[in-house]
């Protein structure tokens, strides 16, 4: 049995932007700036934001952190980002959900220059996707096929099932893991809430990617051997005997399905510290399309 | 066995739409207009066009057809799209494919305004689709669900396999069957060129959807009682006893799996005339948002 090791990977990855960015600066070249937008003082956004601003210094990013007051409108904030869609010196930015009640984030994602989309949300990269044009990819979605590329995880043929319909992993895994090329070509079976006898499908599944928020919901008598396990869970679950009183906890009974996969993220460790990394590197590439 | 009759169902659905014209006609509204633009003389294009523009006529649609030469070069396309999507009197339109090889198809259907892509076939509309948002659903996929809603077929927590993944028909309609709503909510899986062994999938099928294009491919050991079956492959075949040369062949053997199916499409008569009829509704619903 294989970890599939985000860290390591999030890093390598890091370090070959970084890599990147320093000849872009030995060229004499603009490196890639990403502006991210912060309403409202919620702490886990908070948090969320400054490991994005932290990761932009790390590989030689610049970053602009854009705050606004939680009583900021909508209007406001459809102006801010008309500013950033207009601002060359803005490679791409993001703006952090969730947004404060009186704002519709539909209208606001809706408003984002798509070739500054480097969260992959408006509809446009959605499609393109789906598409088979180039696109940004959302970090998560595109975190797992560089995991499933960089530990040479054969796909082709293979029946892929995803748990969850979400818009941001569940759906957008089912088309990426079904289109040509590599990582991809897999037969792909979605679930969700209204699927029947999942431990049929799941036991058929040579690829399984779960991105439910139950935890452990997939146990081993649900998986066949050798699966390939991708575990995009993250649930909080209290635990009094952890100094911070809860633990985390994926999708996956790691210790019961890890004995029968072939290869299995952890959680954590495992697709949580790979988005981060593609969003760094979706503003690399957003730098390179605006220069040509 | 009940046959789901899309040509019944396509007339239903034209009769409808042309009462609801008398209706805006009554109240003085200006009425839905279509525009097709045709480049090149090919004798199947021109067929597809001019059925669509009599369709207009039939229902009491205004309708323009803009024909250019085959020499027309890419410039010259845009600009005309451009117009198009500056005239206000043009609710939506279509660019009838395939096109001249100097002209790239994707920049042309980029070029077209997504709020008068009545064929579904700009990325935006096709993200919003993906995304649950209001859209354009391209004519095929839409006639699909018109038709399994027309007669009542239960979809929730079915099994939907789907074959072929084509941009027009096999990805759109596995995104259409697993969103929420009705139809959809079925748990689905999408086949296509590198699966293996694609019987042991379908057999396990309560709705198959096959848009493969090799005639007569499903048969009836492929499939269990009771199932579904949507047939949207349109193949020549070369048939000396016909006048014509050749007949239409569906992928499924439509007089063995029409012993076990509970539903079931013929070819010519079921999804093939539901393409136009969807395109008259995109088009009326087009007109209704220009209004709002």
């Amino acid at each position: 049995m294989t970890i599939l090791d985000g860290k390591k990977i999030s890093n390598d990855i890091k370090n070959e932007i970084a890599e990147e960015v320093r000849k872009m600066k030995e060229r004499g070249e603009k490196v890639p700036h990403l502006a991210a937008v912060l309403v409202g003082d919620d702490g886990a956004s908070l948090t969320y934001v400054g490991s994005k601003v932290k990761s932009c210094e790390r590989v030689g990013f610049e970053s602009t952190l854009v705050r606004m007051p939680a009583t900021t409108s909508e209007e406001e904030l459809l102006q801010k980002i008309k500013e950033l869609n207009h601002n060359d010196d803005i490679d791409g930015f993001i703006v952090q959900l969730p947004l404060p009640r009186q704002i519709d984030e539909q209208k606001v994602l809706m408003a984002v220059d798509p070739t500054k989309d480097v969260d992959g949300f408006h509809p446009e990269n959605f499609g393109k996707m789906a598409l088979d044009m180039e696109a940004f990819i959302p970090a998560t979605p595109f975190g797992i096929l560089e995991l499933l590329e960089r530990y040479h995880v054969e796909t082709k043929g293979k029946h892929t099932v995803i748990i969850g319909r979400s818009h941001i992993v569940g759906r957008p895994m089912s088309i990426l893991m079904s289109r040509k090329g590599y990582p991809g070509n897999s037969t792909v079976t979605l679930t969700h809430s209204s699927t029947q006898n999942i431990a049929e499908i799941t036991k058929q599944a040579d690829i399984v990617i779960s991105a439910l928020g139950v935890p452990e919901f997939l146990k081993a008598d649900m998986v066949k051997d050798g699966v390939v396990v991708i575990d995009v869970g993250i649930t909080r679950v209290s635990d009094e005997s952890n100094p911070k009183g809860y633990v985390i906890k994926g999708d996956v009974d790691f210790v019961g399905v890890g004995k029968k996969a072939s290869f299995i993220t952890p959680v954590p460790g495992g697709v949580g510290p790979m988005t981060i990394a593609m969003l760094l590197k979706n503003t690399l590439l957003a730098r390179e399309q605006r220069k040509s």
